[in-house]
C-alpha cells in the first residue's frame, strides 16, 4: 500500500504540470538546472582558489546525480514507458544526462549537458503556442530550410571554383568553403575569409542578394506565422 | 498666500502636459537638455582651446543644476511624492542626476547621465502608441528574450567546449566566450573572435542559423504588434 | 506664332508625363543620364589609353550641356516657376547641375552630381505606390528616426566612457565613437573598432540588443505600410 | 509499334509528373543529382588515395552521361520542342550539361554545373506557391532590385570620391569601389575595406541607413507576399 501511494504521488509529481503539485515540482527543478548551468559556468572561470573548483565539482555531481534520479523516476513511472522515452523531451532529457556516464568525457558528451537548459521553456504557455504556429508553417520552413541549404552549398561550390588558386588555404575544398559561406548568407560576415579574386566578387555580390531574400522570407514565413498564432488565441 | 499661488502654478508647469504652460515648459527643458548634451558632446573633443573647455564645464555645472532644481521642485509639487519618485521617469531623473553629487565621478555616473536623452522622447503621442504595442506583445517578447539568452548562453557555453583549447585568449572561459556569442547571434560579426576548429565551425554554423530564427522572430512579433497598433489608432 | 509653339510644344514636353510626347522625351533623358553615369564610372577606372579619358571628357561635358538646357528649358516653361524651382526635383536638378559651374570641382559637387541618376525612377507608378505609404507612415518613421539618432548619440557616448581610455585612436571622442556606433547598430561590423575592456563589451550588448528591436521595428512600420499599400491599390 | 510503346512511355516517365511512373523518375533523377554532387564536394578535397579521386572522376562521367542522355530524351519526347528547349528549366537543364562537352573546361563553366541542384526543388508544391507569390509581387521586387542597384551605384560612385585618395588600392575606381558598396549594403561587412576619411565616414552613415530601409522594405515585400499566398491557398 505505501509504495504504491509513493508511486502515485511521484506519478503526479513528475508528469502532471496543471496541478499544484507538478508546479512546484518543476519549480524546483529549474532551480536545480539554474544551479547546475551556474556551476559549469562558474568552473570554466580561472584564477579562482583550489577550494572553489572542488565544490563546483560537488555541485556537479550532486545536480547531475539529481537529473538522473529524476529521469529514472520518469520511466518508472511513466503511464507508457516507451512513449516517453522516445519523446522530444525524453531524448532530450537522456542526451544530457547519461553520455556522461558512458562516454569519455568529450567535448560533444560536455555541450551536449547544456540541452537541460532548454528545459526551462517547457510547459510555457507562450512557447506551446509558437511550437503550434511553426508546426503549421511547416512545409514552407521546410522549403527555406531546403532553399537556404542548397543555397549555402552552391555558394560553397561556386567560390571554390573562384577562390581556390588565389587563396588555397581558405577555399581549400567544397567543405572548407561552407564556412565562407554560411558567414556571408547569414550577413555575420567576420572578414577572416573573404573572396578577391574579380570573378569571385562577382559571384558574392549574387550570393549575398539571393542571401538577402532568403533572410527576408524566412522573417516573412515566422513574421506571418505569428500574426496568425496570435489571431487564433 | 503668495506662496501658494507660486506652488499651484509649479505643478501645473511641471506636471501636466496638455496645457499651454505645460508644453512650454516641456519645450524649455528639452532645449536645456540638448544643450547639454551637445556640452558634454564637444568637452570630448581634444585639441580646442583652454577657454573652451572652462566654458563647456561651466554650461555642465549650470545645466546640471537646473536639471537638479527641476527634479526637486517635480517631488516638491507632486500629488503623491512616493509614486513619482518610484515610477520610471522618476528613477531616470534621479539616476542621471545624483550620482553626480554623491559618487565618484566615474565611468558608470558619467554614462549614467545621457539617460536624460530619452525626455526628449516624453510625451509624444506615436511614442505612447508603440509602448502600447510592446506592452500588449509582452508575453512575446518576453519568450523571444528569454530565448534569446538561453541561445546566448548555450553558444558561449558550446563554443567554449570547441574552442578554448585552440584559443584559449578568446574563449577563456564562458562568461568571455558571451562576447563572441552576442557579437555573432546579432550579425554584427566584428571579427575580432570567431572560431577555428572544424567542430567549432560547425557549431557556429548551428548557432548562426538558430540565431537568424531568433531575430526573425523577434521582427515578427514587433512588426504584428505595430500593424495591431496601427489598425486600432 | 512660331515661338508660342515651339514653347507650347516644349512646355508638354517637358511637364506631360502621361503623353506620349511627354514619355518619350522622358525616355530620351532616362538615355542621357545612363550614357552620362555610364561615362564617369569609366572615367574612373585607370591604365586606359589617354584618347579614351578625352573621349569621356567629352561625354561629361556634352551631357552636362544636355542637363543644363533641361534645366533652363524647364524653368521657362513652367506654368509656376517658384514651385518648379523649390520642388523636390527641382532642388534635384539644380544641385546636380550647378555646383558644377559654380563652385571648384571638389568631392562633394562630383557627388552631388550622381542625384541625377534618381531621375530613373521619376514617374514610375509603382515608386509613387511606395512614396504614398511612406507618407502615411511618417509619424512612426520619425519616431523610429528620433529614437535611432538618440540610441546612436547613447552609443557613442556611454563606448566613449567605457574604451577612451584603453583605446585613445578609435574612441577619441564621442563624434568620433559615432562612426562605431553606426557601424554597430546597423549590424555591419566591421571590424576596425570594437570595445576591448569588459565594461564596453557589457554595455556592446546591450547596444546590440536594443539595435536589433529598432531594426525590428523599423523593418515592421515599413512592411505594414507596404501591405497597407498594397490592399489599397 | 515497339518504339513507338517505347516513346511514349519516355515520354510519360519524363513529362508528367503527377503520375506513379513520372514520380519514380524524377525520385530516380534527384538521387543521381545528389551523387553526382556528392562526388563533386568529395572531389575537391584534398589528401584521399588516388584510387578515390579515379573513382570520383568515373562518377562524374557516368552523372554527366546520365543527364546528357535525359536531356536528349526530354527534347525527343516533348511535344514541343522549341517551348521545352527555351523554357526556364531546359535553359537550366542545357547550361549544366552542355558547356562541359563544348567549352575548354573552365571556372565559369564548372560552376554551372552546380545549377542541377535546383532541380530538387523542381515539382515542389509550397516552391510553386512562392513562385506564383513571387510574380504577383514582381512590379514591387522590380522597384525594390532597381532603387536596390541605384543605391549601390550611388554608394560606389560616393565612395569613390571621398576614399580613392586615401586608398587607392581599396578604392581605385568606381567599378572597384562596388565591391565595398555590396559588402557593405547588405550588412555583411567583412571588414577588408572600409572608410577612414570624415566625409567617407559620414557618407557611409548614410548609405548604412538608406540600405536598412531597402533591406527592410525588401522584407516587408516578401512577407506581404507569402501572407497573400498563404491566405490564398
Amino acid at each position: 500500500m505505501e509504495t504504491r501511494g509513493v508511486a502515485a504521488w511521484l506519478r503526479r509529481a513528475l508528469h502532471e504540470h496543471d496541478t499544484p503539485l507538478g508546479r512546484r515540482f518543476d519549480s524546483v527543478l529549474q532551480v536545480v538546472i539554474l544551479i547546475s548551468l551556474a556551476g559549469v559556468t562558474l568552473a570554466s572561470l580561472r584564477g579562482m582558489p583550489p577550494l572553489a573548483y572542488t565544490a563546483l565539482a560537488a555541485v556537479e555531481v550532486v545536480t547531475m546525480a539529481l537529473f538522473t534520479i529524476e529521469y529514472v523516476l520518469r520511466v518508472a513511472t511513466a503511464g507508457n514507458r516507451r512513449a516517453y522515452i522516445f519523446s522530444f523531451w525524453g531524448i532530450v532529457d537522456f542526451l544530457a544526462i547519461f553520455p556522461y556516464y558512458f562516454l569519455n568525457d568529450s567535448q560533444w558528451v560536455r555541450a551536449l549537458r547544456f540541452l537541460r537548459i532548454f528545459r526551462l521553456l517547457r510547459h510555457n504557455r507562450a512557447v506551446a503556442r509558437f511550437a503550434q504556429a511553426f508546426r503549421e508553417s511547416k512545409s514552407e520552413l521546410v522549403v527555406f530550410g531546403t532553399t537556404a541549404l542548397i543555397m549555402l552549398f552552391v555558394a560553397a561550390a561556386g567560390i571554390y571554383q573562384f577562390e581556390h588558386e588565389a587563396q588555397p588555404e581558405a577555399f581549400g575544398s567544397i567543405p572548407e568553403s561552407l564556412w565562407w559561406a554560411i558567414v556571408t548568407l547569414t550577413t555575420v560576415g567576420y572578414g577572416d575569409v573573404y573572396p578577391v579574386t574579380p570573378m569571385g566578387r562577382v559571384f558574392t555580390g549574387f550570393v549575398m542578394i539571393v542571401g538577402l531574400g532568403v533572410v527576408a522570407g524566412f522573417t516573412g514565413v515566422i513574421a506571418s506565422a505569428l500574426t496568425r498564432a496570435r489571431d487564433k488565441s
